[in-house]
């Protein structure tokens, strides 16, 4: 495996002991140093005239890296290591988000109006006129996470319990950048029928439904029948977010080497939900030629073993990878990690544009085709051009939950790839830099009002 | 209909624009006070040398009521009415729970750990050990408020959008009351068999499952088959809620009349979900003679329409209320208005126990039966003795959470009730003080740590 850079995803906290004395902290420090981690925070916790104790905040790269980096403190004379923490996990204990009442309940007058008997009215209120529970109700800002935990991260399948902490994570998300009252639905089933009835079923509270590591090919059909059957907008992050995002980070990366979308030969790696979207989604922004491979190479209508959504993307070319890679001006990554290697890339057009989106680790690290690659982008943070699905979803649902979207449409997601493309100023665009932080706190409220525009365009707003 | 009380339920906020001088208040206050209105805050919004404006807040005891107390204001001359607002929608609005993150997401490095990838040895650790689950996310301590909204408060079949409100009103209480996170499932299908299978498919995040409004008698068939195939506890508030506290409160009156429970002579008017759970915990705690009647009478052997749950409590006395009534020592109402009169409760053995819980309006109105009874409770706040579920649920479900219990026990219940009322010292206990507030702090955590107590004695407990 490829040497990964430390990460706060692999962050400990060490606790030690040591001498009350000058200098005792520089060897600790250039131990942790030298065994390479990334030294964070530094705690004074408590001190006598003879000891003090100390929190050091360390990022690893691995587990086993934090390891080596204790061990390498351990070593140390005269220090004591009292406790590590992992950090990460102690951040996941008890669960990530919590519901909170809006009002106080401090009397009985607050009960009997948030309450019975008062919300008898409220109720009736609804059940006279059905919209009112936009009104009256959560419904207008809530978003179910549904998942079955086919397709955690790139982890596979490990089932609802072991999917909670990502639909967690994404409510947080939901919540910190959009405001959006978001609750996980982890399934205990993975069947299509009964994920589709189940969803349907528990639709009366939710104002949209973020469908989430599903796996491919179920997803496309449940997806589908959730939208035909529901008259609130479904979303499969895993395959518009990653879409969107992608477009968005392709449509500045095109700017900088001065070709057009219509022009390029696109090589798209993976055909699960994420590759099958962002193609797709390519086609409907009116790319050239887009050449998909799966594990097995490109999808060829000489192929007998393709699905029906690999079909639609099937072209008269055969071969590997590396084949489709030959003259292709980019290369989309969503498959697994190392499948690219330098010298593919250089078999590339001139100024090749490598977006390697495998997580955690991409298809080709991006250290070594520095010099080779006129753009790379990646999934992770710690590289530039993080490809990064909360670039889109905080933004998709606001702008659709804020004019009642009845669906999700294509040009929505298209409106929203050109307003995140849009907040790179042609002045700012450069190589490392296509596009903007997940932090920057233009990024929503611009996506919302593209999303919104293009709903109402599409006629599916009611409100 | 009978005359209410005034009560916050019908709470409006009347802006009122008068002179300023002095004198042109009191009319104002008195006319609200002639048309039966509660007069609460009154506040000063701006003034100027010529005119003042104010907000008052006035409880009515009805839409009709609100409507000629406003008129009233209306008629005065020098006063103008420039706005009423309704306090209770406007409550209302928006909802009354939303979703929160626990951790800030401020930077790379918290999204690192809270999201991917850091997120994803949480998952792989669940995956591996699926106990982590409790340990690591929010399962712990979530409940799911389940209802396909068949029978909402006395309103009966409003369906999953007209029960939302009451649902998102039990979530803020379990807040509130036992910092239970708490979510509402409001289901699109009233099928025992899809809400069943749906309660099933959603189960993995919760810790527990509150049902909530679902009617006889299928409320009894999908709380036994939930709680057979799932290992966390299930709770029918409407069944066991109400059975629990009107135990308390039972037990409380009994000792103010001095007369046994396996000695009394018990009517419960109402065989539906709450009359057939009381009934059920009655005889778990040992009571004598019960008599249950539906709306066509006592529920006879002799009688032919009786479904299973009626069966389980057939007698061969038959008969109407009335009949029931004659020297019984308790009346227990969880059914309609008005249907005991003052004679039926004269035809009571001496010092009558009289349980008129009909919601919002109570089988018989205590005015009416003041001095003919020893003791007399209500469902509602605006009497003593308010028989609220709000004394249960919290606290159940805090303990059943905090031992991780795999299902509710009828000696989980007893206790529960037993705790209850073990809360009114018998230096308090009079005959409108049998049982405690909801807002005595003292309640969850008793009934929880009874809960509890009673839990590991089963063998419920896991934690």
């Amino acid at each position: 495996m490829v040497n990964l850079t430390p990460n706060p995803s692999f962050s400990l906290t060490i606790r030690i002991q040591l001498p009350n004395t000058a200098g005792t902290l520089a060897p600790v420090i250039q131990a942790i140093a030298a065994a390479g981690g990334n030294i964070g925070q530094i705690d004074l916790i408590e001190q006598n005239r003879k000891l003090v104790l100390r929190d050091i905040t360390v990022d690893a790269s691995s587990t086993e890296h934090a390891e080596t980096i204790v061990n390498a403190v351990k070593a140390l004379a005269e220090i004591k290591v009292l406790d590590v923490y992992d950090r990460t996990f102690n951040l996941h204990r008890g669960g990530k988000i919590s519901v909170q009442g809006k009002i106080s309940l401090k009397n009985q007058g607050d009960l009997a109006m948030a309450y019975t008997p008062g919300v008898g009215r409220v109720c009736t209120a609804i059940a006279e006129n059905p919209d009112e529970v936009y009104a009256l109700t959560i419904k207008s800002n809530t978003v179910a996470i549904v998942t079955d935990g086919s397709a955690v991260l790139g982890l596979g399948n490990l089932g609802a319990e072991g999917a909670l902490p990502v639909m967690e994570g994404k409510a947080m998300l939901f919540k910190n950048f959009a405001d959006v009252d978001a609750f996980p639905i982890c399934l205990a089933t993975q069947d299509t029928d009964q994920i589709v009835e189940t969803v349907k079923n528990i639709a009366p509270v939710f104002g949209g439904i973020n469908l989430e590591d599903i796996s491919a090919p179920r997803c496309f059909e449940i997806e589908a029948r959730l939208q035909k059957e529901l008259d609130i907008p479904i979303f499969h992050d895993d395959q518009h977010g990653t879409a969107i995002v992608s477009l968005a980070a392709l449509f500045n990366a095109l700017k900088l080497v001065k070709k057009s979308l219509e022009e390029t030969r696109i090589v798209i790696n993976g055909a699960g939900a994420a590759g099958v979207a962002i193609a797709r989604l390519l086609r409907k922004a009116g790319a050239g030629t887009i050449l998909m491979c799966d594990s097995r190479g490109i999808l060829s209508t000489s192929r007998s073993d393709l699905n029906e959504q690999k079909k639609e993307f099937a072209m008269t070319q055969s071969g590997l990878l590396a084949d489709a890679l030959m003259g292709a001006d980019v290369f989309m990554g969503v498959s697994v990690p190392g499948v690219v290697t330098p010298e593919m890339v250089k078999s590339m057009a001139t100024d090749p544009i490598v977006f390697a989106m495998a997580n955690p680790i991409p298809e080709i690290q991006p250290e070594l085709i520095g010099g080779d690659v006129a753009v790379m982008a990646t999934g992770r943070s710690d590289y530039p051009n993080q490809i990064n699905n909360v670039l889109a979803f905080p933004g998709i649902f606001r702008g659709a939950l804020d004019c009642r979207a009845k669906a999700m449409t294509t040009s929505m997601y298209l409106e929203a790839a050109a307003a995140i493309a849009s907040l790179v100023k042609p002045s700012d665009l450069d190589r490392e830099h296509i596009i903007p932080s997940v932090f920057d706190e233009r990024v929503v409220p611009t996506v919302a009002a593209a999303v919104q525009h293009a709903a109402r365009a599409d006629g599916v707003a009611s409100s």
